[in-house]
């Protein structure tokens, strides 16, 4: 059930990171709860302000520091055949650039940034062109982040843990190009830590689920691919997992987001094996969502809706997800209602 | 300098491995010593006899057993418009299936197998298309095999191990889609084991050399970039590793393979930093060795040159070579002579 005031967080809510920048769209969050609030992560993501005859974009210098380059309009080394990128003297640059803000609250539905937590931004040539789409799991005592760490080397997932949302643990990129939509289980199975996460192939292959097995959470290996798209239906061009799935007396609830030929974003859900979570024992023919709601209908990119976030109170899964690539908004799910449609 | 009397081995060479099949192609062969001899590791690549009226591709069945697929050319659901695959179904298949063929030689150009070694064959789902392009590193008294293991799932990279060559330790997939070129250095640096890899990106990033570490051999993680592609250079598309680095006294001299946009393969070499391979010290202007032999210049696929494995005596590399991916040959390099190459 969407919460009545959707959405709950829009680009007017927060300040750009900086004067020369403005914020275009709020996506994706990850969600968890600290201190005794519900705390979102959310990506944030800017776009320097434009100039008549100029075209310019964001990108991380030397020292780690987020500036804009300018370029004129006119510049015969630029190419913006494609829409999603700026190519610039042979390299890509992103339009916008995403870091992450870290906002709380106390009702899970009014949310606000605290003094001395966050932002968080990328952080070294790995992270040149921003970091997204970050999944948080409380594992073992410690938060870890998985996020898309996006630069000229590619687009990959690099791991961040912390205990206290201040300092934190890099562990690099624990997967290389191209991949993202990364999140751990949020417990052992056996000895070995899990995760799932969605390679890309230029050729042969897909967009598909995938996951991978560890022993120390840095280096991950026997790597299986858990689920592929389907043609013809609601997932036909690419999925990819939420955040950590969901123990259940049934197995692991996974909710997943599935796009089809035309960029239509619909959630959608999977029962994995307990024991080896690689087993997919169920799968929705349906969405279990799907754009619907005027905001997820219209926006900076329509037709899209994402999650990769959420808590979990008995029965009721709290999920936040990105509207149309622009705002924030809540469900509100039941694991037994998804479980049942299942069947 | 390359031998006199190359090529040393071609598709005339060996029977295929089933009747309905030929052999199309030999390509890029993983080279080690054993037993007194020096051995390759020959990718066969087969294509079932083509009838007419009808176009018909490999692929393993449910029991792992290669078998031919045969459909009506004038099939609605086959889709022949991208050359290097067979579309059928909506599923895509490769016009040709590899296996892996052992052979031996006292001499190091006269090869044949031999009873009771190989042929080496795909396993299961992940290699229902074919297992491609071996390097074979000797590290602590064991064989370690790091091959390109294809089916619908995509392209990745899949480790075996053995001592004798009879019976082998499955790794699992050591790296997701799409990777290829993968190679383990022949001994660890500090406490870490590292390969080098090649990851290829749909989008933003390129075709380009990584590295990574583990601890175990089994999982990896801290993925770094080591090389890119050039811009309007002779590797500018496309570059991969060849077998495991050699150390020498200046650090660990990485043979590798680059194409540029007409898919020309050439040989140029890198100078790796001894204590931290990740770091390049030098990389080559030109290639140390490029198409020019007439059986380099025509074939399957002219204008090729690609190496995944050889052997070092002394100052001297004796290195076999896949040459317009149909014929295997020699070419015998120095250390030193690169080295110099590349100051």
């Amino acid at each position: 059930m969407r919460y009545a005031n959707n959405p709950i967080l829009t680009p007017r809510d927060l300040a750009p990171s900086q004067e020369s920048m403005k914020i275009e769209c709020l996506l994706n969050p990850g969600v968890f709860r600290f201190d005794g609030k519900t705390w979102l992560l959310i990506r944030v993501a800017e776009r320097p302000e434009q100039r008549e005859g100029e075209i310019s974009f964001p990108l991380l210098d030397d020292a780690n520091r987020i500036t804009v380059m300018r370029v004129p309009s006119s510049s015969p080394e630029l190419d913006l055949s494609d829409p999603r990128v700026i190519s610039y003297k042979g390299s890509d640059y992103l339009t916008t650039m995403s870091h992450l803000r870290l906002m709380s609250s106390t009702d899970g539905v009014r949310f606000a940034e605290e003094p001395g937590y966050g932002p968080i931004f990328g952080s070294d040539a790995y992270e040149s062109y921003g970091i997204e789409d970050c999944r948080v799991t409380l594992l073992e005592g410690t938060y870890y982040l998985t996020y898309t760490a996006v630069s000229a080397n590619g687009v990959a997932v690099r791991m961040r843990s912390t205990t206290d949302w201040k300092r934190f643990t890099d562990y690099g990129l624990v997967l290389p190009p191209h991949n993202k939509d990364c999140t751990l289980f949020d417990e052992r199975i056996g000895d070995l830590y899990y995760m799932l996460h969605r390679p890309s192939s230029p050729e042969i292959g897909g967009n598909y689920i995938w996951i991978a097995e560890s022993r120390d959470l840095r280096h991950w290996g026997n790597h299986r691919c858990v689920a592929r798209t389907r043609k013809g239906m609601w997932d036909s061009a690419r999925i990819g997992a939420g955040c950590a799935p969901i123990r259940t007396g049934e197995g692991w609830l996974m909710i997943y987001h599935g796009a089809d030929g035309d960029n239509r974003y619909c959630l959608g859900a999977m029962l994995l094996d307990a024991a080896d979570p690689s087993k997919v024992l169920a799968r929705s023919d349906r969405p279990i969502m799907e754009p619907s709601a005027p905001y997820e209908l219209t926006g900076f990119f329509g037709n899209v809706i994402f999650t990769n976030g959420h808590i979990v109170e008995g029965d009721r899964i709290v999920m936040y997800y990105g509207a149309s690539d622009e705002v924030i908004c809540r469900a509100d799910l039941s694991v037994r209602e998804i479980l049942e449609s299942l069947k």
